[in-house]
C-alpha cells in the first residue's frame, strides 16, 4: 500500500512539473508576444492555456483517486490537499498569460509609447518564483517556498514603479492614456501572477509544515527574526 | 452510510451558504465604502476576508474527510470535488472586496472625477451572480448556473464602458489620470468577482452534468440553439 502510495506521488510530482514547465512557457511567449509585438505568438499562448486546462483536470482527477482509493492521513493527506490547491493557482496563472496576449492584439502595428523595461524584468521574476515554488513542492523544501514568497514583494514594487512612471505619462500627454492604462493592466497581471505562486508557495509551507501561514508580511517578519522555522 | 452522507451533505451546503453570505456582504462593504468614501467600512471588509479565509478551510477540511471516510462515486464525488474548487473562487471574490477597500483608502478626503454609477452597478450584479451560483449549487439546478454564466456579460460589458468613460476624461485632462486608473482598477477587480462567480457556476454545472463546460460564449451559443441541455 505506501510502495503504491509513493509510486503514485512520483507519478504526480511528474504532471505537477510538466504542468509547470507549460505554464513558464506560456507566460514566457506572452511577454515576448508583447515585446516583439509578434501576434504569431498570440496562438500558441491560446493553445499552451487549452494544454494547461487539460492538465489541471488530469491531475485533480489523480488526486481525487488517490485520496478515495488510498485514504492518506497526515502528511501524506495534506500532500494531495496542497496539489489539488496549488492547480488551481497554476491554472489561473494559464489564464493570465492568455489574458496578456489578449490586450497585446491591441497593439498590433502600433508604436509603444516607451521602452518596455519592468514588465519584461516582471515575466522573470514571475517565471522564476512558479519554477522555485514547485521545486519546493516536490522536495518538500519549506525554505525555498519561504523564499518565493518573500520574492513577490519583487514583483509588487515592479508594478508600482510601472504604474507611477505611466501616470507621468499620462500627465505629459494625454493621448497616452489608452495605451498607458493597457500597460498598466498587463503588469496587473504579471502582479497577479506573483500572487498565485506565492499562493502555491504558502501551499507547500503548508503541506510540509501543516499550518496556513499569511506570508505578506514575510520578508519584514524575517528580518525582525519572529518567523519561526 | 447513505444516511450519514446526506447529513454531512446539508452540513456542507448551510457552510457554504455561510461562507456565500459573508462573501456578498464583503462586495457590498467595499462599494459601499468607495461610493460614500466611508473609512471605517474598510477595516469591517478586513476582517470579513479573515472570517472568509477561516470559512473556507473549514470547509476544506469537512470535504477531505467526507473524501477519505465516506469514499464517494460518481455524482456524490463530483458534488465534493465542485465544493472544493468553488471554495477557493469564493475567497478570491472576498481578496478582490479587500483590494477594492485598499485602493478605496487611496480616495479619502478627495473629489471624485465623476459620479460612480457603473462600478455599484457592477457590485450588484455580482451579488447575485455569488447568490444564485450558490443557490444552484445547492438545488444542483443546472439552469440557474447557466444563467449565471450569461450574466458574467453585463459584468465586462460595464468594465468596457467604465474604462472607455475614464480614458476619454483623461484625454479631456490628464490630472484625471492617477484617479481614472485607480477607479479602472477597482473596475477591474469587479470585473474578476464575475469571473470567480461564473467558474463557481461552471463547477456547479459539472457536479450535475459530469461535463466541463467553457461558457464564455454561452449567450451566443443559447441564442444559436446549439447548447445542449
Amino acid at each position: 500500500m505506501r510502495k503504491r502510495f509513493d509510486q503514485e506521488l512520483e507519478i504526480l510530482n511528474a504532471e505537477i512539473i510538466k504542468m509547470g514547465s507549460l505554464i513558464e512557457t506560456a507566460i514566457e511567449t506572452s511577454v515576448n508576444a508583447l515585446v516583439d509585438q509578434d501576434m504569431s505568438l498570440i496562438e500558441i499562448v491560446n493553445n499552451l492555456e487549452i494544454e494547461i486546462d487539460e492538465m489541471e483536470k488530469i491531475i485533480e482527477k489523480h488526486c481525487m483517486n488517490l485520496l478515495v482509493q488510498q485514504q492518506p492521513v497526515a502528511s501524506d493527506l495534506r500532500l494531495i490537499e496542497a496539489a489539488l490547491k496549488l492547480i488551481t493557482d497554476m491554472e489561473r496563472i494559464g489564464d493570465h498569460a492568455e489574458d496578456i496576449a489578449e490586450i497585446t492584439k491591441l497593439f498590433e502595428n502600433k508604436k509603444f509609447i516607451k521602452n518596455l523595461v519592468h514588465i519584461p524584468q516582471m515575466a522573470e521574476v514571475t517565471i522564476s518564483m512558479v519554477k522555485r515554488s514547485l521545486a519546493a513542492y516536490v522536495n518538500k523544501d519549506e525554505k525555498l517556498a519561504i523564499q518565493v514568497c518573500i520574492d513577490d514583494d519583487i514583483v509588487d514594487n515592479l508594478f508600482v514603479t510601472v504604474k507611477t512612471e505611466l501616470i507621468d505619462m499620462i500627465r505629459e500627454d494625454s493621448n497616452n492614456g489608452e495605451q498607458a492604462i493597457d500597460l498598466i493592466m498587463i503588469a496587473k497581471y504579471f502582479e497577479r501572477i506573483g500572487d498565485h505562486a506565492q499562493n502555491i508557495a504558502e501551499w507547500v509551507i503548508f503541506s510540509v509544515t501543516g499550518e496556513h501561514k499569511n506570508t505578506d508580511n514575510i520578508g519584514k517578519t524575517i528580518q525582525a527574526g519572529s518567523f519561526a522555522e
